[in-house]
């Protein structure tokens, strides 16, 4: 008998989407399962449709965050899928499962902490569900809109420069050093809303780094049916994951995940506006290689364009 | 410090709402927290959200039903909120935590069993998530719409007939079997979207029976602002509850729970359509009892009209 941890996380969605798509999809799905999120359109206008779980000891452990911290985190994490699209959240729903001692201000705590980053950013709590379990559990589903272009992780081409926003590294090194028990937080997953609005009407394909930047990029090329080469000098490194990490940052932080940025696909002839558009995304936005022809995969070279050892892809839940 | 085995899951989810109501809450919101589903609109069109979960343990144990059958009830479950509303699914997500250790083939027939569920109810599976945790558990968010009038649980008046679909105690015997370690399989929950839909516009209020009857018709007494009449004797008992618990089946019933079907309150002068529209609903439909003046509260009567004991009002996780 095969069991997940013998499939994985990615091999048993990539399967399922593909069972899922050799479904009649209808004039109303007009991204289904399988992108950072669904677009959906009951009525004229179409809708983003998202979902996303943090669970106690497999994405967070206790101590590590706040609980305000942490309902903020589900709604960020989860908002990021959106973000990654070119549009933001307008309804969230939170499912909580929370083990009976549970102390009831850290729930009132996480429960604010999500409706604040959730008005924060133009999104109500309409909805929930509450139910013990033997660890928190939080899931999230946000409904979007996108005032402009949706971009989903398929129109990737061979030429295209691939961008990442702000850093990537910093919430990695984090993790593990709170997994080696050194006392600390979790930081902030960053909010990209406006720079995915903004990069939305210019992008060929867009995905979000929540597993490692190396794995997400290769979720795009499969998507696009395209390779990647990333230059790691060309990686935009936390400060603190180049200062603690030295020559083994690059690598690390291509691969460590929770890094909540974007990706960014951009025809050439659109790179003269990445500078443009830059002071306009509230956070950096770097070149870091670019899709070339080929059977989908991600390449990570050095500044000597020799072709790097990765110790993983990113993270996945089964393997 | 209170922890939320001390304060019970709707005493918190009652307060929350309290404290969310009190927020300005906008054209776009019809309907927030606290009643089946939400009602939105984001655009000219109303939309449904609603979330559930079932876990593992909680809401189920391995072996009490197949994982396909496991998937239609994650679904039914769940789209049970919608037909309280009168409205049906549109679009589905389903977020799933599962053990590495769950087989391949469990978690597929699962999924395939949500998706056949959902699309027998006009819905589509557009997204989803999966995790690695300790125990299955099973979120759904559901999109849905309303063909016409959405009923909440709001709209009940002193006066009105209380009705409820098809029948009670039958799921709440099949778990009370199943936890004393008897043989035997959970039965699906049965689907009253066409029961709700056609009864919604003759109904100033709704509810669906997840927790135990005189729990959740107590849900519709707070948030209506009346007090509620149950007669025992006009109970629609599951014919194998009635035969296993003879004179106990009526308050077992009333207060066993997982039995998904609908509460409706209809003014006086609407009742002499119970009967006619009866073969229209695909499943009984018994006068229970009827709203009454005074606080809210739920009492349930012998022939004689003897208030009568309960154990316990329905299913609280956290009590």
């Amino acid at each position: 008998m095969r069991r997940l941890r013998d499939v994985g996380e990615y091999a048993w969605i990539a399967r399922f989407v593909r069972d899922l798509s050799s479904q009649r999809r209808g004039a109303r799905i007009v991204v289904g399962p399988g992108d950072d999120a669904a677009v959906v359109r009951p009525g004229r206008r179409a809708l983003l449709l998202t979902t996303d779980t943090l669970i106690e000891n497999v994405h967070f452990r206790a101590g590590w965050v706040s609980p305000a911290a942490l309902g903020r985190r589900a709604f960020r994490v989860s908002v990021s899928d959106l973000a990654a699209m070119g549009g933001g959240p307008t309804f969230a729903l939170l499912a909580i499962e929370a083990p009976p001692r549970l102390a009831v201000g850290h729930l009132d705590a996480l429960v604010r902490g999500f409706r604040a980053a959730a008005g924060a950013s133009g999104a109500a709590l309409v909805g929930g569900n509450l139910t013990a379990g033997s660890h928190l559990a939080i899931t999230v589903a946000l409904l979007g809109e996108a005032p402009g272009r949706i971009v989903t992780r398929a129109g990737g081409r061979a030429g295209d420069a691939l961008y990442v926003t702000g850093t990537i590294g910093g919430a990695g090194l984090a993790v593990r050093r709170l997994r080696a028990g050194r006392r600390g937080r979790l930081p902030d997953p960053p909010l990209r809303l406006r720079a995915g609005r903004e990069l939305a009407p210019f992008a060929h394909a867009m995905i979000d780094v929540s597993d490692g930047l190396v794995q997400d990029v290769g979720h795009l090329c499969r998507a696009s049916g395209v390779a990647a080469e990333l230059e790691a000098a060309s990686l935009p490194l936390a400060l603190g994951c180049r200062r603690a990490l030295g020559e083994a940052a690059p690598t690390f932080a291509a691969t460590a995940g929770e890094d909540y940025e974007l990706v960014v696909a951009m025809p050439p002839r659109r790179e003269h506006l990445a500078a443009r558009l830059s002071p306009r995304l509230g956070c950096r936005l770097s070149r870091v290689g670019r899709l070339v022809a080929g059977p989908p995969g991600v390449r990570l070279r050095d500044a000597a364009g020799r072709v790097l050892a990765l110790p993983r892809d990113g993270f996945d839940h089964f393997a």
